[in-house]
């Protein structure tokens, strides 16, 4: 693979034609995105791969109607930490300790530190922060679907109280905060499949500091 | 190259060796993150590349201290846009247009759509939208960086006031978001570098609603 090539394959799939993805590839997709650096390695979120027909017409209708919702094979849900808990954070830092085999002094003062800082925040702070490092696998997944060749399609345009209410996400104290159906585009009913991919100049996008 | 090969070689370098990144390899990743895709395809962020050492001395002292930020070879910020205004909507709208060569219908209606929506928004909710953004990119970013064994930190571990003073950044209409110093490992003063990576297990990480 080459990065650059994969990018410009890939487009946002307007239209798809209900074909399955492999199980194989789809693991291999959920794995990038688990693999994700996340800030402080938390991994701040969640995906729901919504496969049931039922449940992906239901998020369809509060999604403006986008047919990819339901055309696609899986429907991928970033779904972020409504807040951070103590248990949140003891979990992973307990967990890195276990994997690793030793307790590191800068990293149990790093855990105090964000013990401290982190379950005090405002909610809607700790989750907008969450939110940020779901969008970071976002990055990654769409890579991992294009090296795959399976197609797909970001998605923020869908009302997220709705769709938190049809995963029952409260529940598992997380809120919905992008999307991405996964599958194989439908060329003849894409409007956007065969045009040019825009993106401003480098010269607007990139500024040196020599 | 292998996505999750990749993924799995990087992490997250805590000691860099000054050495400099090619100008090629430089512009390969940041080529990544130029067609990295975002909501409505605005690119809400830019990206300033500092190579400066003043400039890169300055940051490091509002960044806790963090060694990386001097001795990196380019410090990748990622600024975001501090509030939607028609005139970075309709300069991309109008650049779409100019590049594919015709006014779509639907396009057009999206345009005023976005138009009557987002710059009358509070700016904090825009610049977290366009935050979100620029996080999908430094998910690519990374990846274009292992791609080329380059090593990469992401950092949000800054006074981002300070950074964005340190960069005259207001002036653009940005403020900055996160960034990513690159260059090379020092792994003789790395604490990172020879540890397990560690991530959830798929069971904690993946709900599958079938």
């Amino acid at each position: 693979m080459n990065l650059i090539e994969l990018l410009n394959w890939r487009y946002a799939t307007k239209a798809m034609n209900k074909e399955t993805v492999s199980a194989d590839k789809v693991e291999k997709i959920l794995e990038a995105a688990r693999l994700t650096p996340t800030s402080s390695g938390l991994q701040q979120f969640e995906i729901i791969v919504v496969t049931n027909q039922e449940i992906k017409d239901k998020i369809r209708a509060v999604s403006w109607n986008q047919s990819m919702v339901s055309d696609c094979s899986h429907l991928l849900v970033f779904a972020a930490w409504d807040q951070y808990t103590p248990e949140r954070i003891n979990g992973m830092f307990d967990l890195v300790n276990e994997e690793r085999g030793f307790k590191n002094e800068g990293f149990e003062a790093y855990r105090q530190k964000l013990l401290s800082m982190y379950p005090q925040q405002d909610p809607e702070v700790s989750f907008q922060h969450a939110a940020r490092q779901a969008y970071i696998a976002l990055g990654t997944t769409m890579v991992a679907c294009a090296e795959l060749k399976v197609d797909s399609v970001p998605m923020e345009g869908f009302d997220p109280k709705a769709v938190d209410e049809i995963l029952n996400l409260k529940a598992r104290g997380l809120r919905s905060a992008v999307m991405l159906p996964i599958g194989y585009r439908e060329a003849k009913n894409d409007w956007l499949v065969n045009l040019k991919k825009v993106r401003r100049p480098k010269e607007q996008f990139i500024v040196e500091v020599k």
